[in-house]
């Protein structure tokens, strides 16, 4: 069987438009990294660019860069480059603060928006972290938080609901919803909607602007590739901004920070959404990193995304003992780039896997995740990712 | 006159103790940097340690990091580094987003912590983040936020207060506030102080602990060299963690972030104030730049910073026009590490001044600062600014 697959792998790494990508990163010999969906690889590029942030900007420029370098305006320049992965015209993305605190931001905002409406729908299946946050504003707003299972958005949705907490893709099982038909719903009876497109961002061309989507918010250390930690994005869309309420008021999203007024009066743009200084080492090697999405086709990297994780659960179909692994991701075209796994003693195997070059992830209580970032995963990767699961499993 | 000045400053480099300290940082030829209050100098061993966490901890370990480099433990780590910094025991200190993020957490914790009592004192001469994070926080907790000048702190508390917000150093006039005796006033009447440090901490040997401060919070990027948006610190006395309740409640505050529980419980200790991933670049150049602060006598530094300082107000009085600049800073003992001198046309002079290479800042309308840092700046780079700012005013 691995022979016939060993094949497939050789032929589609053979004839893949992207595959000149991976030279642009620096992933280490011999290491079969399916980890790109939880922290992207590093681009060889970046190094240097730090370097010049650090040593130049800063050592040499010092207080001057923040208008030499432009660093003042780096959230929303770097937010403007994200912007067409996004699909969202310039001026409604900004880079900054960690998503947990931009789903803060915009739960509340969203609220506010949608007074006198209270209700809050939050996706059951949420990272925790949303959740968390989700419950911390229902409790200072007053807002009820109602956790829902996507697939029963539709029931749940209500003249009275306010704002619906979606996520794209379940980072769980890698299942990719509807955003489209979701977003609809939630606007037919006048709920607002935040998605957390943190597993989508990278994957496939988003849509935001196009689907009206109302606010959304994502990581960029995954497959955007921004580095760990890197800032987080917003993204509003043009039509709230004029009445945009947020909560975080630092300067940053002041109308005139340097005026050091008294009296806060919020920027006019998608700036209202910025709180503090901005965190420009790590703003600026996400700049960097997002040089290699210039000359990418989106259309590429979610063709060869499905591609490879389509022919990972062949391989796990076919190598892996089915009494002992249960492919949860979707065969249909609604996944994410990730395929999740269902093990015995996760934990334990994801670490006989580092050991052996194999670099995948857990979530409990048992889902061994493998993901695919199209830009520097082969075909040849997901098959030794197999072939060592099911080495392992078997002895 | 200046001849006079240029002994004493001769005199004084030659004896001072810290003048070993300034080969540690990377500071163009020819620059007189005085704006180490604003953005610290760059120490010369940082960008190694940054390509480290970028080309080896991320570029070759990737995911394997937040265990291996301790990454995910990283903002309690660098808090511990910092405590000494600001006279706390270890466990107290977390190092994690924005100050103005962390001035939201704050106060709400502290305003929950002094229930039912509900008005917020906020000096009212703050640097204007801080007063905005207040009214907005006032407005979700309903607090009723009253302006208090620092000097009529005494008069204004009452058994109604719950909490106040004060500035250590006025970032205007460099003005050092008693931080014990407005402590302890707050304490008489049973209301909890949350002090902020960032014109402080890197200044002189603070004694949070020894005072009995309940919560503070400051920049890292100032005296501290933390670089650029560097994260900002948070102090919770041991006594006020096992009831702390903050609001930004995302994962990395929670018990077991990684059991990826539905229902959010709080960590322990001092964790429960992080909230998203940690911003690892930005948070290791921040560690790295802590090493210049393992050999230094804060005894030394905080009097060479008062000489420092002493001896530009000196400088400015013998050379500048009375008539032109006025020296607003005390000369008292009761100032930070920076002197403010009130000059007509203060943006444009800033401005001539860098194209002379005298770095100094302003604010708003009038307001010339320039900034001490005791590990890189000499006494020669005071009076030369001092002289340069002289001919400027008198072209």
């Amino acid at each position: 069987m691995t022979s016939s697959l060993e094949q497939r792998a050789a032929e589609a790494d053979a004839i893949d438009p992207l595959a000149h990508m991976r030279r642009r990163f620096l992933i280490p010999d011999g290491l079969t990294y399916l980890d790109g969906n939880s922290l992207g690889a590093l681009a060889a590029h970046v190094p240097a660019a730090v370097q010049d942030v650090v040593r130049r900007q800063w050592g040499e420029h010092l207080i001057g860069s923040w208008q030499t370098s432009s660093w003042w305006s780096a959230p929303t320049r770097v937010g403007d480059r994200l912007a067409p992965l996004l699909g969202a015209a310039p001026g409604q993305v900004v880079v900054a603060d960690s998503t947990s605190v931009n789903v803060f931001k915009l739960l509340v905002a969203a609220l506010r928006a949608a007074a006198p409406r209270t209700e809050l729908l939050v996706d059951a299946t949420t990272f925790p972290s949303d959740g968390y946050v989700a419950q911390s504003v229902g409790r200072m707003t007053g807002a009820s938080v109602v956790p829902v299972h996507p697939d029963d958005l539709a029931g749940a949705l209500s003249r009275g609901t306010a704002v619906v907490l979606a996520n794209h893709v379940d980072y769980r099982t890698g299942r990719l919803y509807d955003m489209a038909s979701h977003t609809a719903a939630a606007h037919a009876v006048g709920a607002l909607v935040v998605w957390d497109v943190s597993h989508s961002a990278g994957v496939l061309a988003l849509k935001l602007d196009r689907i009206g989507v109302d606010f959304a918010v994502g990581a960029t250390y995954k497959f955007l590739g921004g580095g760990p930690g890197a800032p987080a994005f917003s993204y509003v869309a043009s039509r709230w901004q004029p009445r945009l309420d947020q909560p975080l008021t630092g300067w940053g999203g002041a109308a005139d920070p340097f005026a050091m007024s008294g009296q806060f009066e919020a920027a006019a743009g998608i700036d209202r959404m910025r709180v503090g200084t901005p965190d420009i080492l790590s703003l600026l090697a996400l700049d960097a990193a997002l040089d290699v999405w210039d000359d990418v086709d989106m259309a590429q990297v979610r063709a060869k995304g499905l591609a490879l994780t389509g022919f990972f659960m062949d391989c796990v179909r076919e190598l892996l003992p089915p009494e002992l692994a249960e492919v949860v991701t979707t065969r249909g075209d609604d996944r994410g780039h990730q395929v999740s796994v269902r093990v015995a003693a996760a934990a334990t195997l994801v670490g006989r896997l580092a050991e052996r070059g194999v670099v995948v992830d857990w979530r409990p209580p048992d889902l061994l995740r493998a993901g695919f970032a199209p830009l520097y995963t082969s075909y040849g990767d997901a098959l030794r990712g197999a072939q060592v699961i099911a080495d392992l499993l078997s002895e």
